[in-house]
């Protein structure tokens, strides 16, 4: 369970509001990169982890807790953005010498079709659970499976395109407090992007956790080709040359080699439609 | 641009169908952890690789067009799956012995609601691009960031997830048409998790690849809290030790310290609504 | 607008409730091939009719309307099968005589599940507007493109797909109340579907109409493979000879030819990333 | 800022698992009615809060918090509840006993193909943020208008159908751990309900927060039809008599009376398509 | 069943056409406080609707019906506003003139980018079934739970959020046109709030229809903390004091109190994962 | 199974970077009209087509193929059309006599919001699957519904879409290599309406396919009703006349004629709600 603290994790402070910005911070929020994501994936894992040493589950209810802090600076942050735009086209006119400062010589009636979405319909200038174009966040996107190093894998690639986000949001900002807020979060995406390959470093690196699930025999699996590239040019020119190509597997179980890709199978015959399958006669 | 073979990748046999476990193969074709998406996602990487080497462009064109051929096996096998399947309940009572025989003297009429999702309904017994559950696929889990490391933490999350799921349908398997085609799949993804993690190493390993993006500069994050665990317990107690909590980090430009969370920012304050803004009068 | 009168349009009866059947109807209130999709698309099109003859608005809201009293019934149906469901587990224990009776010896736990859906748990009984995957519809289905003649095809698809299921749904009905019902819905498909081709043909058949737009000067359109089909077989092996592959083509416009379709571009070149994109260093 | 335990809120025990139980329990969660609804929308609704009184922020904040817990009791109960089913089509066989035993003689296909969706495939037994027929839940539903009153009701419409299902449940339930917690959260629902239309009160009730939002002033709107029940019968019968026929309106500033609706505008005219819009030449 | 009128229920009139306008008009239709929503909700709470008293289901329909005809004055309105907009970019060039007096000295070209979605691309310049930002609308926002009282605020919460939508409208609306439509719109909103509350007053208020449902028997629910308000502040502080922390209940069935959140139950234990579940071989 | 040439199907030149036309091209890759689509579907048809003649299933192969490499073109133009914009604020003010030029004078704070969505965020300037107003792509779009002619008007319907589209984003465009390649997808788009309704000449016409389908026995459905036009006028004027109105069905199956719609129903009675739903007490 949890308690709050009503004072923000690290501070907020916006000078020139920008609703253009706000706009971007909703990526940070409700992206598929964004904090909605890791705080309930990470949640989500811990609450169905097994197995018996408890201390993955109690890492990801630590990591979890935080990243909650983290959406709650990003929706404030967007609130304050849009704290000073004008509501509506008459005020926009009128306001247009203070916006016009703001925004570096933009007409206002363009700011007011940036913030048009739902900021301005939907939440009376506040943040939602979208991303930059409006699309809400779809649960889809919590990556939970039962295995502890695909999750790991999981969250990894959530902390680094998550990096990337606001990577690009710290290079269009221009606002000191935006940027320091930003500069926190990211240092913590670094923390986070380190925490997940610790636990497969943990978990024996390559060697001990490949090929994910480790719990499956590998001698289940086609022993032909689970090393090799498979090549699909159509001319049959080979592919480029790679660490994937040739050599020792990373994980230490096979030797990488390259097959040029054939079909094995036949052409699939289904057979006719049934007779009561509502198809047209002539597939019957 | 693509050719196409009539033939099948790799040998499609069902001996006995099973429309039980078609639907779990829709988890394969249509799932987040299923093949349209990562064909999709190699596809949308590639043609939007960027660098002045091709190699990884070309490497990902080779392996999309391989993931195509495994959906067309996966709807192939949901087809054949379905192939004797009662379409109607009257015929269900007729059919008891064939089906009974094969679902283990399950009732036929259970068979029949275990179809009857749209592949019943909508697809008069085939596939369709809809995970296990029916849910359409959706395609803001085609993740192609623009960065190259972190679109290989994805690939390999998906190829990671994608493997665990085909070793759980294996292990729900019964018919041996059904296990050799997922043998040969699972294989794939082995070597598919390797083949991602083998760019990370050539892009430098934990140490040139850390932090994503690296790219950009190191110094403008915060020093402070980039490679510390937050612990937010409430009451204090410390996290669990692990290799994220002390030792050098992954990249070896820090050291993994445990910091005790706590609010550095202020309560926020975000001003009362504007008048046109259409809040309560109370909040103005 | 609108007026509404409480009767259905057409008798809904239901002499042996049952649960499974009211999951298959929902298919035809809540999926794409449903209900709700035509009484919106054919609002849609007549509220944004564009043209000097104002008739085909008119005849799409005569149509619309009509569609509308078909979700009506559908959902009452869905109701009066869910009527005599056992609520929960200890019930269908007690109950066990009635629906076993009714189900042909199925276990009424079975029932229960057939239903366990948001029927039982978000309607009380009663119908929703989603596919009998319990997928809500989305109205992303509503088809409008402003261009009559495509529009007309949208409909004879929506149309055509719709009298399929519904054939399958009767196919698989033992209710006479219901098989009656869906033989009058079944019907109204059949004008449908002749309905918006009688448009096309207004319009001047596959001569006048196609290829839609109409108005678009067709020799802005590469001419020399305008009526060609694409082989794409790797092997150069020639497509099966149909209709598509020779002689004059239906709009009497053009001759249908082969053509082995091959890369008349080059390998693209997106150049390195932007050195702000944060993209890894490797690619700039 | 959030801080956590790792002991639940509420005693969560399963004494026989069932995953058909499991499955309804999915509704709880992330189902519309659920509690990541409630607790997004509490936090959502709290980061944007705007007004001189900062009550209604804190207010939201514990509440908001409390419910991030109870959505951890249900992830918890799921998992427990999915703890002894079988695996695979072998095991169940096998534990034909065992599970016999525990559903009440139900089969064991049964079981499996209750749990066949992601519980089994993709989440290796665990909850997930989807509904009962893992739909995943969608952000959209978050309901933060930046009118207090607005969302106080939005609050009470969702702890009101909350409260529905999590009775409905509780009417299945068969196990004493799980009607026990259902029992504790229905008592929380009961309070939530009060809680926000404790607000209201505040607020002034209907006479003060009526109309929502009370800050548009009401001599904008049009004074003819603002508390007429309009009447859309065919056939111009009256609608039946009610509180809201006749007498004064509830919020003291009107009185209702019925108008037979009645078309006050003209058909539409859009007119003809423009040259450039690719709609076919017989618009424009 | 339906009848239809081709004329409009209110005049629908455009001066000067805004397409920028007309997008936010599109969050009246299709945003989840639009006028499908309505519609919908209410004819599927028609349709669903059970108990001894018609009255409601009768009601619940002429409403609906008189939603029906919002969507086309909406629909209307969007295509008015679309009308004279330039349709390319070279027409914007020609058209400078005209637009650029519209839109108050608006560059053409950021004319056209506002109405870049589907308006032109899709519609041909017609209004569809999306919110302001193209999301399609998604009708799982059809609250229809089965229990009147909880409907009942579910409407109130639409019409309360729909008549906040339609007052931001109104305050940016420039056009007397459609400042008159709106004043009539928002005046059925009035009433309609009105209307949904007169039910709840009809079935008792607070003390008859609290907490809902009112048919579970609430001696089963906890009954130390059914009028509880948990505080969850991480350092104990109490919550802000208000009309729900003391005093009687609305339903004047309890007594309002303060209770400091606590762990109740154990650290969960979920126990290892089973040995085919495909988890790593760590957690078993 | 497929092959690749990494070579693209047709030249794609960009000459003056357009981010807003890149968002235009969007709704070609990822719009309901787009290219993912028409790829995706007739890979599906063909994976399920059924019926003793191979032959459609094959061509559906063909043109599948060759529609990936329309979708491979589009992502190359997006990602051209962004290759010179400004990434961030700062830069754009740098870059404003080359944006400047590009754009005809357009602000270049514009340039970025244009292109401010996922492309800047989230792709670092590619293609995405996603259409012009950034909704993803989803897969319930795909029509696969195992009857041959109901498929085949689904793809006319989608090429008539998708020309519409293709001809709007024509005459949007200024740059003389994506009018080249536009003029290209437009002709295949001519001849694939062509194509699909070739497959319906061979399955016999009207005459032979209609109603589709054409194995449910005619004799089935309601024989009074199933060549009316069915008017719902509330006044009961008739409906405009038209080909469908009166004369023989295209079908040659029936005669047109005109029904004034009423209902042969009865007002629906589902009856009170069951004791243990928790609907409210007044409805049991």
């Amino acid at each position: 369970m949890l308690y709050h603290d009503k004072r923000l994790q690290y501070p907020v402070k916006v000078t020139t509001p920008d609703p253009a910005f706000a706009r971007m911070l909703q990526q940070a929020i409700g992206g598929v990169e964004g904090e909605i994501r890791v705080a309930m994936q990470y949640f989500f894992q811990a609450w169905g982890a097994r197995g018996r040493n408890p201390k993955y589950r109690d890492m990801l209810l630590h990591t979890a807790t935080e990243e909650m802090g983290h959406i709650e600076m990003l929706a404030t942050a967007v609130a304050l953005n849009l704290e000073k735009a004008p509501a509506s086209l008459q005020e926009a006119g009128a306001a247009d010498n203070i916006v016009g400062a703001v925004m570096g010589g933009e007409n206002p009636r363009h700011v007011i079709e940036g913030m048009l979405q739902r900021h301005i319909l939907s939440t009376g200038m506040s943040a939602y659970p979208a991303n930059a174009d409006g699309v809400p966040f779809d649960m889809s996107h919590i990556y939970a499976s039962g295995n502890l190093a695909a999750d790991m894998y999981c969250n990894v690639a959530a902390e680094a395109t998550g990096r990337v986000l606001a990577t690009r949001i710290y290079n269009a900002a221009h606002d000191d407090g935006m940027k320091d807020m930003l500069h926190f979060m990211i240092a913590r995406d670094t923390m986070h992007q380190q925490q997940w390959l610790a636990v497969i470093e943990e978990l024996g690196g390559h060697a001990g956790a490949l090929p994910i699930p480790n719990s499956f025999p590998q001698e289940k699996e086609n022993q032909e080709h689970n090393y090799d590239f498979f090549a699909t040019a159509a001319d049959g020119s080979p592919p480029p040359a790679g660490r994937w190509t040739e050599g020792p597997s990373l994980d230490g179980k096979g030797e990488f080699t390259v097959f040029q890709n054939q079909p094995l199978g036949d052409v699939p015959d289904l057979g006719p439609a049934r007779p009561d399958s509502s198809a047209q006669k002539e597939q019957m």
